[in-house]
C-alpha cells in the first residue's frame, strides 16, 4: 500500500475529534488505533535547533553567500543526519518531545527585501533565484532520496513576509502582482518544481486584505492551484488566532480555524484548531475537508517511516552529532561563506605579523550562531580561530560592547594595537540586535533602526584607525551595514555573516592564505537606509540590485578572491574561467539575463588552479 | 633621600586643598610640583582584574584549597607582573585611569565564617592561620622584594566584615573580644607582622557600634596601635558616606570624613572627602593630620617607583599577559585546588571509556571566573579540557540552566548518558548566584540563602542517577554546597571551586590521572544552613572545624589523592611522609595544635613520588 492508502485506511477509523486532535502541532496519542503522539514542531535551519547540543553551520544568509548549491545540499544532508539521529535516540526513552521530530520548519525563503529585516539573516538573500536554488538545495538534503523521507522540509513564510516585526501580527502588505510572482512567490514555486517540499507554512501577515494563514488566493488559488503543491501547509505559531485577534477578518477563533481548513492550512501550530469541534457544529467546516487534511498529515507520517521498522534511517547512530566529518563540512561551509570586500594587498597575512584582535565580536561565541540555533560543544571563536594559526604574538583587548556605552576598555585596545604589528577588528552585531519579534529590547523588538555600527564601536574603529597601524576590518553580520568608514579607513574588509561553530578556524583560513575567499554577497551593501524607501513599502522599486537606483557601497554578488580571475563568455551559455593569479580558488561563475532589469539565472561554483582555465557550461 | 623623606619634601609645598584633593582614589593632577593624575583603584585578587584581557587564575578560596603557600606566592608575583605590564602600556598612552594603577585592593582576608556569604569566595577560608599564611604569600609576591615595591597589597576588609550583603552598608557585628582577636583579627595582624602590606581597607560594617573606617578602637588602638601597621589605610567604596546615611554614627559627610580621618583613613574610595575643607573650617580636623595622611600616601606613590626612571619594574613588557609561563603556572594552581572528596575507585578514569559530559557549568567560562576578574583570551571550558584529553567519544548535554525550571535539556541529557560508559555531572552555581551586594537579583542580593543545589540541577542529577550509569560528580561553587546527596550516589565527587582560565585542562588533568589531586577544603563542608547558627549572628560558637559541634560532610581540610599516603609523626614538629601507593603526589601536611581546641598552626606542601618518605620539619 502507499503512504496514502494507508492514511487514508487509518484516518477512516478515526472519530471526529480524533482527526481535529491531530491537527495541532501537538497531536496526542490514538492509543486504540496504536497512533503515539507527536509534535511536529522541529528546527533545523543551520543545524538541529533548541535541542542541545549539534553541529551549528552558518547561518543561511552566509550560506547562501557560498553561491554553492551542491555544498549547500551536502550540509542539509548532514543536518538531516543530525536530526534523524536525535530522533532515534529520543524515540528510545519511550516518546518525542517538541524539537524531537522529523517536521522541520525550514527554510526560509523569504526574500530579505529591505535590510533592516531582523529576521533577513534566516534568508538566502534579496535575489528569488539564489534563493530558489539554495532553498532546492536544502530541502532535497533535508527531504533525501530514499524510500521514505529523511526529514520534511517546510518552506516559509508563505507568502512576501519580510517585516516590520513590531506589526508582524496584524501587518497587511500590499504588492502588485508583478511583485508577487516575480520576487515574492518565485522561489517558492521553483521549490515545488524542483524540490517537492513537504510542507508550506502560512505567514503571520496579510497580503492585500487576506491574512496568509487562510488566503484563499495563496493557498487555493496559487499554492495548490496554480503550483500544484501536494504537501501539507502548517499555520506560523498563534497565526490562526491572529486572524480575529489582530487581523480582525474574523470574528473569533472557530471562525478563524474554519477559514484557515477551508482553504487548505492543515495543521496549526497554537491552539486554535480546538475550536474546530465549535466550527463544525455551526457548519463552518465540514467532515470531508478535516479529512483530507489529516490525510495528508498522516501521509507525511507513513512517509517519513514512522510505523515502520524497515526505514533506512532508523539506525542513524547518536554519535554522528558534531562528528568530524561534519565538522569538516562546516569549516568548508564557512570557508566559502565569507566575503571579501576590501583588499590592499595585505591579505593573505603574513603569519610572522604580531596582531591584535581587538572588538565585541572577536571572542563571542553569539556572534558565531545567529538565532534558530543548536548549541556547539565544540567551536572556535574568531580569536580562537587566529590563534590556532597565528605563528606570532596575539593580544585580545574586546574594547567595548557591542552596544553598551562603556568606554573602558577602549584603552586597552589602543595599548594592544599599538603593541603589534595588524589590528583584527572583529566588530558588529549578533542574534541580540538582530532577530524575530521580541530578539531586541528596545521599540524595533528585533528589526535594525538603520545599517549603522554601535556609536560605541565606531567611536573604538576610530581611535584604532587614527593609530596608524594596518588594519583588517572583520564584519560580523546578518544583514547589510553601513561600512563606508571601512572601506575608507582600513586595509581590508571582510564580511563574515553568523559563521557558525568553526566559524574562527574559517575565518583564519582566509586570513592566513590556507583557502582564497569565494563567498559573494547574497545582498547589496548599501551605504545608508535612507537610500531606500520606507521599509513597510513593499513595492520592490528602488530595492535590491534588480531596481535600486542609487550607489551601493558593494553590489549584491561582490566578492574578492586572492588572485586573478578573467570570465571569457564563449557564448550565451559557455563561459571559460581563467585563473591568471597565484592562488588556487573557489569561484562562482554568475549568469544574469536582462528581462529587461539584470535578473541572476545562473550559479556554477568551481575550482581553478593557478594557471589553468575551466569551462563552464549552463544548461538553460 | 628616603621615599619617606621625599614625600614630606613634596608634600610641603602642596596647599590646603592641594593635600586634601590628594586623598580621594581618584586624585587630580597636581601640575605646577610635577604630581600626575592617580586613580588608587585597582583590582588583582586572583589576577588584574577589570582592565581587560589577563592571565585569570583560580579564585582565592581554590588557592586557598591548594594548601601550598610558595605557589601561593609565585601566582602573586605573576599576577603583579602583569599589573604592571598594564600599568607601563598605559602610562605610555600619557596617563593613567582607574584599573589601570599599581594600588591593588586585595587580598580579601576576612574569615569565611558562615557558608551563606556570598562573597565568601574571595576569601581564603574559615581558618585564621591559612589566611594568614596564604595573604601574607599573596601580599610577598605583589609586593617583591626590590629598591620600589612592585604593586601595593591591600588588605581587606578590616574587620569582622563577612555578610550579609543586604546590610552591609549599616550592619553593626557585635563580637567578643576573644572572637576578635582569635579569629576575626588574626590573619590581619599575621600579614602585618609578616609582609608589610602597604594597605588596609576599612569595612563598610560598624563593629560594636563603631564604623570600621572610622574607629578608634580598630584604627588607632589596633592596628596602628597594637599590630604597628605602618601603611595607609583606605576607605571601602562610599564607605565613608555611609557612616551618616546608613550608621548615622555622625549627621553629615563632613562629620564622617573628619572621624574617619582623624583615626586614620587616609584614602577615600567615594567622594566623602571633599568635605574635608569644610570640615577644617568648622575645626573638625587639623591640617597637620591631613597633612600626615597626605605624607603617608605619597610615600607610597614615591616607593612604587612613580616618580622615577630607574624602578626595576618599568621594563616588564606587555607580552607577559597571558604568557604560557603564566599559563603553565595557572594549570598548576588550578590542579592543586581541585579537591577529591570522593572516590570508589572510579578515578583515575580509564580514558577509552565513552564519556558524557552533562550539566549547565560544564561549557561555562563563567564557571572558571568566579568576580573581581579579568578576561581570559585562552581558556578552557570543564567540557574543552576533558575534550583535550579524552581518548574516546564524549558526549555533551547542558541538561538545564544553572536556576530556570526549563527541563527540555534534561532528556538531552538522559541520551547523551545512556550513549556513554560513564557520565561527569558539571554542577554548582558561579558568580551570578553567590558574590558582592548585587550579585544576584533576589532578596539575598549575594548571598546564598541555604546551601542546596537549584531544584533544576537537583532534578537532573537523580533523573541521571536514575540510569544505574557510573557517575562522577563535578561541584563549582566557592563555598559549601550540601553535596549528600552526591557523596552518597556518585563515585566519585570533586570540588573545584572556581578553577581560573586553565580550570578545564586541570581538572582533566586529575581525572585521567595526569596528576593525583592534592587539594584539601579550606571550609568545613556542612550537610545544611540548619546546622549553623542565624547568618547575622558573629559568634563563632558552632562555627567551622573550630568550634562546630555537629557532624560535617566534608571536614576542614579534607582532601583525597590517588595514592596510599601515611604520617608519621617522630616528634611534635617532624613528620615523615610515606607514599605507599602507586601514584606519585603532592601532599600537604597539616599541623594542628589544641588550644584547648583544635587548630591549624603549620602547612607544608611536598611531592612524594611513590615509594618513598620524605621528612617535614616545622619551625615552630
Amino acid at each position: 500500500m502507499s503512504f496514502e492508502e494507508r492514511a487514508k485506511e487509518l484516518v477512516a477509523k478515526m472519530t471526529f475529534a480524533e482527526k481535529i486532535s491531530q491537527m495541532r502541532y501537538d497531536a496526542p496519542a490514538i492509543e486504540r488505533l496504536g497512533v503515539p503522539a507527536y509534535n511536529w514542531w522541529n528546527e533545523a535551519l543551520h543545524g538541529v535547533a533548541r535541542t542541545g547540543t549539534a553541529t551549528v553551520f552558518p547561518q543561511a544568509i552566509a550560506m547562501a553567500a557560498s553561491f554553492n548549491t551542491e555544498l549547500m545540499q551536502t550540509v542539509a544532508s548532514a543536518i538531516s543526519d543530525e536530526v534523524r539521529a536525535k530522533y532515534n535516540a529520543f524515540k528510545q526513552t519511550g516518546h518525542t518531545e517538541i524539537y524531537e521530530g522529523l517536521t522541520c520548519w525550514a527554510p526560509n525563503i523569504n526574500i530579505f527585501r529591505d535590510p533592516r529585516w531582523g529576521r533577513g539573516h534566516e534568508t538566502y538573500g534579496e535575489d528569488p533565484y539564489l534563493t530558489g536554488v539554495m532553498g532546492t538545495a536544502y530541502i532535497k538534503g533535508m527531504q533525501g532520496e530514499g524510500k521514505y523521507r529523511k526529514t520534511d522540509a517546510t518552506l516559509k513564510h508563505y507568502a512576501v513576509h519580510s517585516g516590520p516585526e513590531s506589526r508582524r501580527h496584524e501587518f497587511n502588505a500590499r504588492v502588485s502582482d508583478k511583485d508577487l510572482y516575480e520576487t515574492y512567490l518565485w522561489a517558492f514555486k521553483y521549490c515545488i518544481d524542483h524540490a517537492d517540499p513537504s510542507a508550506v507554512m502560512g505567514a503571520y501577515n496579510a497580503v492585500d486584505g487576506e491574512p496568509c494563514c487562510a488566503s484563499k488566493k495563496l493557498l487555493q488559488d496559487i499554492l495548490y492551484g496554480e503550483f500544484g503543491f501536494r504537501g501539507y501547509v502548517v499555520s506560523d505559531c498563534g497565526a490562526i488566532c491572529d486572524i480575529n485577534n489582530h487581523h480582525k477578518v474574523t470574528k473569533n477563533e472557530a471562525e478563524s480555524a474554519a477559514l484557515a481548513v477551508n482553504n487548505g492550512c492543515d495543521l496549526n501550530c497554537g491552539t486554535a484548531y480546538q475550536w474546530l469541534k465549535t466550527a463544525a457544529a455551526l457548519g463552518l467546516v465540514d467532515e470531508e475537508t478535516v479529512t483530507k487534511a489529516v490525510e495528508k498529515l498522516f501521509t507525511a507520517r507513513f512517509r517519513l517511516g514512522m510505523f515502520d521498522d524497515d526505514c533506512e534511517y532508523n539506525h542513524i547512530p547518536y554519535d554522528i552529532i558534531e562528528c568530524d566529518k561534519h565538522r569538516a563540512l562546516n569549516r568548508q561551509m564557512a570557508q566559502e561563506g565569507i566575503v571579501l570586500l576590501k583588499n590592499n594587498g595585505i591579505l593573505p597575512l603574513d603569519s610572522s605579523k604580531r596582531i591584535a584582535v581587538i572588538g565585541p565580536n572577536a571572542d563571542s561565541v553569539r556572534a558565531l550562531l545567529a538565532n534558530y540555533k543548536g548549541i556547539p560543544s565544540i567551536y572556535s571563536t574568531l580569536l580562537q580561530g587566529i590563534r590556532n594559526q597565528a605563528k606570532a604574538h596575539v593580544d585580545y583587548a574586546m574594547g567595548c560592547d557591542l552596544m553598551k556605552r562603556d568606554e573602558d576598555k577602549i584603552r586597552e585596545a589602543i595599548v594592544a594595537a599599538n603593541n603589534s604589528d595588524v589590528v583584527i577588528l572583529c566588530m558588529g552585531i549578533d542574534a541580540s540586535l538582530e532577530g524575530e519579534e521580541g530578539a531586541v529590547s528596545d521599540v524595533n523588538i528585533g528589526d535594525k533602526p538603520d545599517l549603522e555600527l554601535p556609536d560605541i564601536q565606531k567611536k573604538l574603529m576610530e581611535k584604532i584607525i587614527a593609530l596608524g597601524k594596518p588594519v583588517i576590518f572583520v564584519n560580523v553580520s546578518g544583514s547589510c551595514m553601513n561600512l563606508t568608514y571601512a572601506d575608507t579607513n582600513c586595509d581590508a574588509v571582510i564580511q563574515c555573516f553568523y559563521p557558525g561553530a568553526e566559524g574562527g578556524n574559517a575565518l583564519a583560513d582566509i586570513l592566513y592564505g590556507k583557502v582564497s575567499p569565494s563567498g559573494r554577497l547574497p545582498v547589496t551593501f548599501y551605504k545608508s537606509a535612507d537610500d531606500l524607501p520606507p521599509f513597510e513599502d513593499y513595492s520592490m522599486e528602488n530595492r535590491t540590485y534588480k531596481f535600486f537606483q542609487g550607489e551601493p557601497l558593494y553590489p549584491f554578488g561582490y566578492g574578492l578572491t586572492y588572485t586573478d580571475i578573467q570570465e571569457n563568455w564563449v557564448d550565451e551559455n559557455t563561459v571559460e574561467i581563467s585563473n591568471n593569479g597565484s592562488f588556487d580558488t573557489n569561484y562562482s561563475v554568475l549568469k544574469y539575463e536582462y528581462i529587461p532589469h539584470k535578473s541572476l539565472c545562473g550559479i556554477k561554483k568551481v575550482f581553478v588552479k593557478c594557471g589553468e582555465t575551466v569551462r563552464v557550461h549552463f544548461d538553460k
